[in-house]
Protein backbone atom coordinates (compact mmCIF):
# COMPACT_ATOMS: atom_id res chain seq x y z
CA UNK A 1 0.00 0.00 0.00
CA UNK A 2 1.50 3.61 -0.75
CA UNK A 3 2.00 5.98 1.63
CA UNK A 4 -0.92 8.29 3.00
CA UNK A 5 0.53 11.87 1.07
CA UNK A 6 1.09 8.73 -2.60
CA UNK A 7 -2.32 7.98 -2.34
CA UNK A 8 -3.99 11.38 -1.97
CA UNK A 9 -1.52 12.97 -4.62
CA UNK A 10 -2.79 9.64 -7.09
CA UNK A 11 -6.33 9.86 -6.40
CA UNK A 12 -6.13 13.87 -6.84
CA UNK A 13 -4.65 12.76 -10.29
CA UNK A 14 -7.39 10.61 -11.39
CA UNK A 15 -9.94 13.05 -10.66
CA UNK A 16 -8.11 15.95 -12.71
CA UNK A 17 -8.12 13.41 -15.76
CA UNK A 18 -11.87 12.85 -14.87
CA UNK A 19 -12.44 16.55 -14.62
CA UNK A 20 -10.81 16.71 -18.10
CA UNK A 21 -12.60 14.11 -19.38
CA UNK A 22 -15.76 15.50 -18.14
CA UNK A 23 -15.49 19.06 -19.60
CA UNK A 24 -14.68 17.36 -22.44
CA UNK A 25 -17.40 15.19 -22.84
CA UNK A 26 -19.73 15.23 -20.19
CA UNK A 27 -20.33 12.98 -16.81
CA UNK A 28 -20.85 10.10 -19.28
CA UNK A 29 -17.47 10.13 -20.35
CA UNK A 30 -15.54 9.65 -17.11
CA UNK A 31 -15.67 5.91 -17.04
CA UNK A 32 -13.07 3.75 -15.14
CA UNK A 33 -11.76 2.65 -18.55
CA UNK A 34 -11.18 5.80 -20.17
CA UNK A 35 -9.57 7.06 -16.94
CA UNK A 36 -7.75 4.22 -16.95
CA UNK A 37 -6.74 4.58 -20.73
CA UNK A 38 -5.82 8.53 -20.03
CA UNK A 39 -3.99 7.73 -16.82
CA UNK A 40 -1.74 5.06 -18.05
CA UNK A 41 -3.29 3.17 -14.72
CA UNK A 42 -5.10 0.11 -14.94
CA UNK A 43 -9.10 -0.18 -14.37
CA UNK A 44 -8.16 -1.88 -10.96
CA UNK A 45 -5.67 1.02 -9.71
CA UNK A 46 -8.72 3.37 -10.53
CA UNK A 47 -11.09 1.35 -8.76
CA UNK A 48 -8.76 1.45 -5.32
CA UNK A 49 -9.00 4.71 -5.07
CA UNK A 50 -13.42 5.23 -5.92
CA UNK A 51 -15.60 3.03 -4.31
CA UNK A 52 -18.14 3.67 -7.10
CA UNK A 53 -18.92 5.98 -10.26
CA UNK A 54 -20.76 9.17 -7.82
CA UNK A 55 -17.51 8.67 -5.29
CA UNK A 56 -15.50 9.65 -8.65
CA UNK A 57 -17.83 12.24 -9.96
CA UNK A 58 -18.42 14.01 -6.74
CA UNK A 59 -14.64 13.89 -6.08
CA UNK A 60 -14.51 15.78 -9.41
CA UNK A 61 -16.78 18.27 -8.61
CA UNK A 62 -15.56 18.82 -5.39
CA UNK A 63 -11.90 19.42 -6.77
CA UNK A 64 -13.74 22.17 -9.12
CA UNK A 65 -15.24 23.65 -6.09
CA UNK A 66 -11.86 23.76 -4.40
CA UNK A 67 -10.01 24.93 -7.54
CA UNK A 68 -12.94 28.00 -7.51
CA UNK A 69 -12.58 28.80 -3.92
CA UNK A 70 -8.58 28.96 -4.20
CA UNK A 71 -8.88 31.94 -7.19
CA UNK A 72 -11.31 33.31 -5.05
CA UNK A 73 -8.56 33.63 -1.80
CA UNK A 74 -6.24 34.94 -4.50
CA UNK A 75 -8.39 37.46 -5.51
CA UNK A 76 -9.72 38.63 -2.01
CA UNK A 77 -5.98 39.28 -1.00
CA UNK A 78 -5.57 41.93 -3.85
CA UNK A 79 -5.61 45.29 -2.32
CA UNK A 80 -8.68 45.75 -4.73
CA UNK A 81 -10.55 42.32 -5.16
CA UNK A 82 -13.44 43.49 -6.25
CA UNK A 83 -12.22 43.28 -10.64
CA UNK A 84 -10.34 40.13 -9.60
CA UNK A 85 -12.86 38.30 -7.67
CA UNK A 86 -15.37 39.02 -11.10
CA UNK A 87 -12.84 37.37 -12.74
CA UNK A 88 -11.72 34.52 -10.80
CA UNK A 89 -15.35 33.59 -11.73
CA UNK A 90 -15.40 34.06 -15.11
CA UNK A 91 -14.18 31.95 -17.83
CA UNK A 92 -11.22 33.48 -19.10
CA UNK A 93 -8.55 31.34 -20.15
CA UNK A 94 -8.40 27.79 -20.85
CA UNK A 95 -8.55 26.42 -16.73
CA UNK A 96 -10.99 28.35 -16.23
CA UNK A 97 -13.26 27.62 -19.41
CA UNK A 98 -12.60 23.86 -18.08
CA UNK A 99 -13.65 24.40 -14.93
CA UNK A 100 -17.09 26.36 -16.62
CA UNK A 101 -17.79 22.88 -18.69
CA UNK A 102 -17.20 20.64 -15.61
CA UNK A 103 -19.46 22.48 -13.56
CA UNK A 104 -22.38 22.95 -16.27
CA UNK A 105 -22.01 19.15 -16.22
CA UNK A 106 -23.02 19.26 -12.86
CA UNK A 107 -25.89 21.99 -12.97
CA UNK A 108 -28.43 19.19 -14.31
CA UNK A 109 -28.07 16.78 -11.59
CA UNK A 110 -27.18 19.52 -9.40
CA UNK A 111 -31.04 20.84 -10.12
CA UNK A 112 -32.74 17.63 -9.23
CA UNK A 113 -30.34 15.94 -6.60
CA UNK A 114 -31.09 17.01 -3.39
CA UNK A 115 -27.21 16.63 -1.91
CA UNK A 116 -25.95 18.22 -4.62
CA UNK A 117 -28.23 21.40 -4.75
CA UNK A 118 -27.69 22.15 -0.75
CA UNK A 119 -23.71 21.91 -2.12
CA UNK A 120 -24.61 24.46 -5.14
CA UNK A 121 -26.89 26.60 -3.02
CA UNK A 122 -23.66 26.68 -0.28
CA UNK A 123 -21.49 27.80 -3.46
CA UNK A 124 -23.08 29.96 -4.65
CA UNK A 125 -23.47 31.88 -1.35
CA UNK A 126 -19.79 31.47 -0.69
CA UNK A 127 -19.29 33.40 -4.37
CA UNK A 128 -21.95 36.64 -3.14
CA UNK A 129 -20.32 36.71 -0.07
CA UNK A 130 -17.19 36.71 -1.76
CA UNK A 131 -18.12 39.74 -3.87
CA UNK A 132 -19.64 41.37 -1.05
CA UNK A 133 -16.87 41.47 1.05
CA UNK A 134 -14.84 42.52 -2.09
CA UNK A 135 -17.16 45.77 -1.88
CA UNK A 136 -16.45 46.10 1.57
CA UNK A 137 -13.01 46.54 1.02
CA UNK A 138 -13.55 48.77 -2.16
CA UNK A 139 -15.94 51.36 0.06
CA UNK A 140 -13.52 51.27 2.69
CA UNK A 141 -10.35 52.60 0.45
CA UNK A 142 -12.98 55.08 -0.47
CA UNK A 143 -13.45 53.50 -4.41
CA UNK A 144 -16.83 53.10 -4.40
CA UNK A 145 -19.47 55.62 -2.62
CA UNK A 146 -19.89 55.36 0.88
CA UNK A 147 -23.94 54.12 1.29
CA UNK A 148 -23.07 51.25 -0.92
CA UNK A 149 -25.55 48.83 -0.54
CA UNK A 150 -23.27 45.58 -0.85
CA UNK A 151 -25.62 42.89 -0.15
CA UNK A 152 -27.73 44.06 -3.48
CA UNK A 153 -24.93 45.26 -5.85
CA UNK A 154 -23.36 41.90 -5.02
CA UNK A 155 -26.45 39.80 -6.04
CA UNK A 156 -26.61 42.25 -9.39
CA UNK A 157 -22.52 41.39 -10.20
CA UNK A 158 -22.68 37.34 -9.30
CA UNK A 159 -25.49 37.70 -11.72
CA UNK A 160 -23.75 39.32 -14.81
CA UNK A 161 -20.52 37.54 -14.38
CA UNK A 162 -22.93 33.92 -14.22
CA UNK A 163 -24.64 34.86 -16.99
CA UNK A 164 -21.74 36.71 -19.21
CA UNK A 165 -19.71 32.66 -18.53
CA UNK A 166 -23.03 31.41 -19.55
CA UNK A 167 -23.38 32.81 -23.11
CA UNK A 168 -19.74 32.84 -23.42
CA UNK A 169 -19.66 29.21 -22.96
CA UNK A 170 -21.81 28.48 -25.56
CA UNK A 171 -20.95 30.97 -27.94
CA UNK A 172 -17.04 31.54 -27.83
CA UNK A 173 -16.85 33.25 -31.21
CA UNK A 174 -19.79 36.03 -30.03
CA UNK A 175 -17.89 36.46 -26.43
CA UNK A 176 -14.09 37.46 -26.93
CA UNK A 177 -12.27 38.12 -23.88
CA UNK A 178 -13.07 41.99 -24.71
CA UNK A 179 -16.95 41.36 -25.02
CA UNK A 180 -16.71 39.75 -21.44
CA UNK A 181 -14.62 42.98 -20.32
CA UNK A 182 -16.57 45.33 -21.56
CA UNK A 183 -20.01 43.68 -20.17
CA UNK A 184 -18.47 43.34 -16.63
CA UNK A 185 -16.12 46.83 -17.02
CA UNK A 186 -20.16 48.57 -17.64
CA UNK A 187 -21.70 46.77 -14.65
CA UNK A 188 -18.94 47.28 -12.32
CA UNK A 189 -18.72 51.31 -14.06
CA UNK A 190 -22.53 51.43 -12.63
CA UNK A 191 -21.52 50.72 -9.00
CA UNK A 192 -19.06 53.66 -9.32
CA UNK A 193 -15.96 51.83 -9.25
CA UNK A 194 -14.82 53.07 -12.31
CA UNK A 195 -13.58 56.52 -10.56
CA UNK A 196 -10.97 54.80 -8.47
CA UNK A 197 -10.09 51.74 -10.56
CA UNK A 198 -6.75 53.68 -11.66
CA UNK B 1 -54.31 4.79 -36.26
CA UNK B 2 -55.54 8.53 -34.69
CA UNK B 3 -56.18 11.44 -37.40
CA UNK B 4 -53.20 13.71 -37.79
CA UNK B 5 -54.75 16.40 -35.30
CA UNK B 6 -55.05 14.02 -32.28
CA UNK B 7 -51.44 12.59 -32.63
CA UNK B 8 -49.97 15.72 -32.33
CA UNK B 9 -51.70 16.47 -29.63
CA UNK B 10 -50.83 13.31 -28.18
CA UNK B 11 -47.68 13.78 -28.84
CA UNK B 12 -47.23 16.90 -27.41
CA UNK B 13 -49.08 15.78 -24.10
CA UNK B 14 -46.27 13.18 -23.79
CA UNK B 15 -43.70 15.62 -24.13
CA UNK B 16 -45.35 17.83 -21.44
CA UNK B 17 -45.44 15.01 -19.01
CA UNK B 18 -41.99 14.10 -19.82
CA UNK B 19 -40.54 18.00 -19.47
CA UNK B 20 -43.23 17.97 -16.18
CA UNK B 21 -40.99 14.52 -15.05
CA UNK B 22 -37.03 16.30 -15.70
CA UNK B 23 -38.45 19.44 -14.03
CA UNK B 24 -38.90 17.19 -11.21
CA UNK B 25 -35.99 13.93 -11.48
CA UNK B 26 -33.27 15.63 -14.38
CA UNK B 27 -33.26 13.61 -17.10
CA UNK B 28 -33.23 9.98 -16.22
CA UNK B 29 -36.53 10.68 -14.70
CA UNK B 30 -38.00 10.72 -18.16
CA UNK B 31 -38.31 6.72 -18.82
CA UNK B 32 -40.84 5.23 -21.05
CA UNK B 33 -42.70 3.59 -18.05
CA UNK B 34 -42.88 6.68 -15.60
CA UNK B 35 -44.55 8.56 -18.60
CA UNK B 36 -46.49 6.14 -19.37
CA UNK B 37 -47.66 5.54 -15.52
CA UNK B 38 -48.21 9.43 -15.11
CA UNK B 39 -50.42 9.92 -18.30
CA UNK B 40 -52.08 6.90 -17.73
CA UNK B 41 -51.26 5.11 -21.51
CA UNK B 42 -49.12 1.80 -21.96
CA UNK B 43 -45.64 1.95 -22.45
CA UNK B 44 -46.82 0.58 -25.81
CA UNK B 45 -48.37 3.59 -26.84
CA UNK B 46 -45.37 6.34 -25.80
CA UNK B 47 -43.52 4.27 -27.82
CA UNK B 48 -45.18 4.46 -30.71
CA UNK B 49 -45.18 8.12 -30.80
CA UNK B 50 -41.44 8.21 -30.51
CA UNK B 51 -38.58 6.48 -31.60
CA UNK B 52 -36.23 6.06 -28.45
CA UNK B 53 -35.14 7.86 -25.51
CA UNK B 54 -33.47 10.57 -27.52
CA UNK B 55 -36.19 11.36 -30.08
CA UNK B 56 -38.38 11.75 -26.74
CA UNK B 57 -35.88 13.90 -24.70
CA UNK B 58 -35.47 16.18 -27.58
CA UNK B 59 -38.63 16.52 -28.20
CA UNK B 60 -39.03 18.22 -24.78
CA UNK B 61 -36.05 20.23 -25.07
CA UNK B 62 -37.69 21.87 -28.28
CA UNK B 63 -41.17 22.15 -26.48
CA UNK B 64 -39.61 24.40 -23.79
CA UNK B 65 -37.91 26.03 -26.11
CA UNK B 66 -41.43 27.13 -27.66
CA UNK B 67 -42.67 28.21 -24.72
CA UNK B 68 -40.08 30.56 -23.96
CA UNK B 69 -40.14 31.91 -27.58
CA UNK B 70 -43.85 31.90 -27.32
CA UNK B 71 -43.20 34.26 -24.16
CA UNK B 72 -41.05 36.75 -25.71
CA UNK B 73 -43.43 37.28 -28.64
CA UNK B 74 -46.15 38.07 -25.91
CA UNK B 75 -43.41 40.54 -24.70
CA UNK B 76 -42.50 41.97 -27.72
CA UNK B 77 -46.39 42.59 -28.66
CA UNK B 78 -45.79 45.08 -25.44
CA UNK B 79 -45.72 48.43 -26.06
CA UNK B 80 -42.76 48.74 -23.49
CA UNK B 81 -41.29 45.62 -24.38
CA UNK B 82 -38.10 46.25 -22.07
CA UNK B 83 -39.27 44.62 -19.03
CA UNK B 84 -41.87 42.60 -20.21
CA UNK B 85 -39.32 40.91 -21.93
CA UNK B 86 -36.83 40.18 -19.54
CA UNK B 87 -39.44 39.28 -17.10
CA UNK B 88 -40.00 36.24 -19.75
CA UNK B 89 -36.66 35.29 -19.28
CA UNK B 90 -36.97 34.75 -15.59
CA UNK B 91 -37.69 31.94 -13.29
CA UNK B 92 -40.59 34.03 -11.77
CA UNK B 93 -43.86 31.75 -11.81
CA UNK B 94 -44.29 27.88 -10.94
CA UNK B 95 -44.44 27.77 -15.24
CA UNK B 96 -41.02 29.16 -15.88
CA UNK B 97 -39.23 27.61 -12.64
CA UNK B 98 -40.29 24.36 -14.27
CA UNK B 99 -39.15 25.45 -17.76
CA UNK B 100 -35.55 26.59 -16.30
CA UNK B 101 -35.32 23.33 -14.37
CA UNK B 102 -35.74 21.38 -17.45
CA UNK B 103 -33.25 23.95 -19.31
CA UNK B 104 -31.03 22.94 -17.00
CA UNK B 105 -30.78 19.43 -17.00
CA UNK B 106 -29.92 19.54 -20.59
CA UNK B 107 -27.14 22.08 -19.95
CA UNK B 108 -25.01 19.57 -19.57
CA UNK B 109 -25.39 17.53 -22.32
CA UNK B 110 -26.04 20.67 -24.15
CA UNK B 111 -21.92 21.59 -22.89
CA UNK B 112 -20.78 19.15 -24.69
CA UNK B 113 -23.27 17.24 -27.63
CA UNK B 114 -22.69 19.02 -30.56
CA UNK B 115 -25.93 19.47 -31.71
CA UNK B 116 -27.18 20.60 -28.39
CA UNK B 117 -24.48 23.42 -28.29
CA UNK B 118 -25.52 24.60 -31.56
CA UNK B 119 -29.21 24.37 -30.78
CA UNK B 120 -28.28 26.19 -27.40
CA UNK B 121 -26.56 28.79 -28.81
CA UNK B 122 -29.23 29.58 -31.50
CA UNK B 123 -31.56 30.50 -28.28
CA UNK B 124 -29.10 32.51 -26.49
CA UNK B 125 -29.11 34.78 -29.61
CA UNK B 126 -32.51 34.78 -30.19
CA UNK B 127 -33.22 35.82 -26.40
CA UNK B 128 -30.26 38.65 -27.23
CA UNK B 129 -31.73 39.50 -30.37
CA UNK B 130 -35.40 40.24 -28.39
CA UNK B 131 -33.70 42.32 -25.88
CA UNK B 132 -31.76 44.34 -28.23
CA UNK B 133 -35.22 44.91 -30.07
CA UNK B 134 -37.08 46.02 -26.96
CA UNK B 135 -34.30 48.44 -26.27
CA UNK B 136 -34.87 49.97 -29.82
CA UNK B 137 -38.55 50.40 -29.30
CA UNK B 138 -37.08 52.16 -26.25
CA UNK B 139 -35.00 53.98 -27.47
CA UNK B 140 -37.79 54.93 -30.69
CA UNK B 141 -40.25 55.67 -27.98
CA UNK B 142 -37.76 58.48 -26.19
CA UNK B 143 -38.03 56.07 -23.49
CA UNK B 144 -33.58 55.46 -23.32
CA UNK B 145 -31.31 57.81 -24.28
CA UNK B 146 -30.28 57.89 -27.82
CA UNK B 147 -27.01 56.98 -27.78
CA UNK B 148 -27.43 53.55 -25.48
CA UNK B 149 -25.24 51.04 -27.72
CA UNK B 150 -28.19 48.11 -27.57
CA UNK B 151 -25.77 45.13 -28.14
CA UNK B 152 -23.28 45.88 -25.38
CA UNK B 153 -26.28 46.60 -22.93
CA UNK B 154 -28.53 43.97 -24.52
CA UNK B 155 -25.73 41.44 -23.30
CA UNK B 156 -25.46 43.11 -20.02
CA UNK B 157 -29.41 42.53 -19.43
CA UNK B 158 -29.17 38.95 -20.66
CA UNK B 159 -26.49 37.98 -18.30
CA UNK B 160 -28.19 39.76 -15.56
CA UNK B 161 -30.99 37.90 -16.40
CA UNK B 162 -29.52 34.62 -16.95
CA UNK B 163 -27.30 34.73 -13.59
CA UNK B 164 -30.23 35.45 -11.29
CA UNK B 165 -31.97 33.13 -12.25
CA UNK B 166 -29.67 30.62 -11.80
CA UNK B 167 -28.94 31.53 -8.31
CA UNK B 168 -32.68 31.92 -7.64
CA UNK B 169 -33.08 28.34 -9.15
CA UNK B 170 -30.49 26.81 -6.10
CA UNK B 171 -31.45 29.23 -3.63
CA UNK B 172 -35.25 30.09 -3.55
CA UNK B 173 -35.47 31.38 -0.41
CA UNK B 174 -32.28 33.70 -0.79
CA UNK B 175 -34.67 35.02 -4.24
CA UNK B 176 -37.98 35.64 -3.81
CA UNK B 177 -39.53 37.90 -6.32
CA UNK B 178 -39.01 40.92 -4.37
CA UNK B 179 -35.58 40.50 -4.63
CA UNK B 180 -35.31 39.25 -8.49
CA UNK B 181 -37.13 42.41 -9.30
CA UNK B 182 -34.60 44.78 -7.57
CA UNK B 183 -31.40 43.11 -9.36
CA UNK B 184 -33.88 43.69 -12.49
CA UNK B 185 -34.91 46.76 -12.12
CA UNK B 186 -31.46 47.77 -10.49
CA UNK B 187 -30.11 46.97 -14.38
CA UNK B 188 -32.70 48.68 -15.90
CA UNK B 189 -32.29 52.02 -13.96
CA UNK B 190 -28.55 51.80 -14.94
CA UNK B 191 -29.65 52.06 -18.67
CA UNK B 192 -31.81 54.93 -18.16
CA UNK B 193 -35.28 53.27 -18.52
CA UNK B 194 -36.37 54.93 -15.14
CA UNK B 195 -36.80 57.72 -16.52
CA UNK B 196 -39.77 56.90 -18.67
CA UNK B 197 -40.80 53.44 -16.84
CA UNK B 198 -44.04 55.40 -15.30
Amino acid sequence: MPARGDHEQHRRDIVRIAGDLIAEGGLAAATHRRIAEASGASTTVVSHYFHDKRDLVMATYRQVGERVAERLQVAADSPHPLRPTLDALLPLDRQRVRDWRVLFAFLGPAATDVDLTAEERVRLRAARARVRSALAVEVAAGCLPAGTDADAVARGLLAVVLGTGMQALFDPSQWSRRRIDAVVGRALADTGLDHCSG
